[in-house]
């Protein structure tokens, strides 16, 4: 175990991209669990493009994370110090466990690693959050049939790799949008999506129209911006827009760029809709356990970035997701307990 | 019978706001009706937003006017020569008949006034296409509980006037957005809504934090904007945006303006759902029925700006709309037959 807990600490708000003196990097003392709580060493940490907006001070679904606060993170850990019968020590959790080495979280919000579905590692990707959105944002959002035809931006990201093989196991015909030829390729070739299309390099619209002749029944956004706008022109009648991020506007200081072409939504009878993966909690353990049947199948693969590190590697390693670098799940690996 | 058939035919697309130019009025002959038509001599053109967007060559629900043909307008009117038994000669008929004086519809298209639930002109408001769009577009789109807080823009317009009366009929909150003071004061003194916003004159989204202390619940957007925008921020959790219109966009020559704040859509898990009324067909008889019997009971009342003219007048009435002085559902009369 660390002698002292080494925490990122959010110093100020970010304009546009968030910059080192956003963030205060420390040694603190080790707290000591409370009533309801254990000690947790963390050892990875999901890195995801919601962090973003947490960090500006605006009305949204979780309050953000305040000036002087522990950033906000999702990890995995092993608990080292527990009065609690379900997570005795030695055990590993996933939860909120936030930008540190040593975490005192609740132990209501934990859920315990069950190694029977997959790894300490699977619960930050395809068991967790991540895997967990793609499905309740495809299945209850998106509602896909079979037949349809099912695109998703940021193809190759974290959710967008899951959103596109499930669809494809849904029976749905899936094109996905992403930044770069490697990136379609590996979509395409690794996760069996059926078409890709390099925004880099083509015009989403055109691409659009050769690839989805029969229109959009279904559009997973990550992005926002201009593909969504582009994306818009091509739905089919009575399609189904799944709004889950939008990664193109979240370092903007002028404010998000609204849909131009919402108005299609009226036109083809359409319907956009946004979701949180946290009102579906009841159902996160049929969910996993489904995730879990496709992965061991072979069906469902995890794509992941792992940048090994430490604490103090958040602020480089969160830009990284603007950059559009990473494949799959960003994780910050800060090595086995006591390292 | 007038002697020939005045028409009013789209000569060019306008660029923003339609000028006397982009129309070509003419005496034409009177068409003989050929199979499954009847000619019929036109006493009212319906004059709505929804014709601007006609005027633009875009891909849209309806093929654009072509340059050439007569402007395609609902209307009502009397059978003069028929030879369909259901639809003798005298007999008063509504449907697409056109911006001209003598139309020669096919019956197909033709829907026989009921005199037992109104007359030929509540055919163009309560009892038609305004009627039915609102019926709908909130109860099959917006789906209100009672309890909720119903929000309209162009409260005292066609349709607005009257989604506002279903919404209290169906034990809503209402609050209506209105350009001035005498139109919010109408539809709250004499339609019944509980609130209003004068756009004009109040800032939207304070006014909305004010009036809808609990949230928007179902908004029926008529407007589009900076409008759209606003309420947008007030939604409650599982809000229902319906959109039925963007009339502040219509006439933009730079595209529309999309809503920057529908990242509100994820945080408030809502929806924005366009809808059209000719996909509910199959159920008009039924709702008219129903508004019939609300219009009947003194539940709902008809708005009307009746403009008595001649097909002449039809590209000057059509400003009206952008201008904002009419009141609920504006009609160019053109008399009774032979006159």
């Amino acid at each position: 175990m660390a002698a002292g807990n080494r925490t990122v600490r959010l110093a100020r708000r970010p304009q546009g991209e968030p910059v080192a003196a956003d963030w205060t990097i420390a040694d603190e003392p080790v707290a000591a669990p409370g009533p309801n709580q254990v000690l947790v060493e963390v050892t990875a940490l999901s890195v995801d493009p919601a962090m973003r907006g947490w960090l500006d001070d605006v009305a949204s679904y979780l309050p953000p994370v305040a000036l002087g606060e522990v950033m906000r993170a999702i990890g995995t850990g092993v608990v080292l110090r527990s009065a609690h019968h379900r997570f005795p020590v030695g055990s590993q959790v996933h939860g909120m466990l936030g930008v540190q080495r040593l975490a005192t979280p609740d132990v209501r919000g934990l859920t315990l690693v069950d190694p029977s579905l997959g790894s300490a590692r699977d619960y930050l990707g395809v068991l967790g959050q991540t895997g967990l959105t793609a499905y309740f944002g495809l299945f209850e959002i998106g509602r896909p049939r079979a037949g349809d035809t099912v695109v998703v931006s940021a193809a190759a990201g974290a959710v967008g790799s899951v959103v596109g093989q499930l669809a494809r196991l849904a029976g749905c015909r899936v094109v996905g949008i992403a930044g770069g030829p490697d990136k379609c390729a590996y979509v395409v070739d690794d996760l069996g999506f059926h078409a890709a299309i390099d925004y880099r390099n083509e015009d989403v619209a055109t691409a659009l129209a050769t690839s989805c002749p029969d229109g959009v029944d279904v559009f997973f956004d990550n992005v926002g911006g201009d593909v969504l706008d582009a994306t818009l022109l091509h739905l089919a009648r009575g399609a189904r827009v799944v709004l889950c991020g939008a990664i193109s506007q979240y370092n903007s200081v002028d404010g998000y760029a609204g849909p131009a072409n919402y108005w299609q939504l009226l036109v083809r009878r359409a319907t956009m809709q946004g979701f949180l993966v946290f009102d579906f909690t009841s159902q996160y353990s049929t969910a996993r356990a489904r995730l879990a049947a496709w992965q061991r199948d072979g069906e469902l693969v995890g794509t992941e970035t792992v940048v090994e590190g430490r604490v103090d590697d958040f602020p480089e390693v969160l830009l990284r997701l603007f950059r559009g670098d990473n494949r799959g799940k960003l994780v910050l690996s800060l090595g086995a307990p006591g390292e």
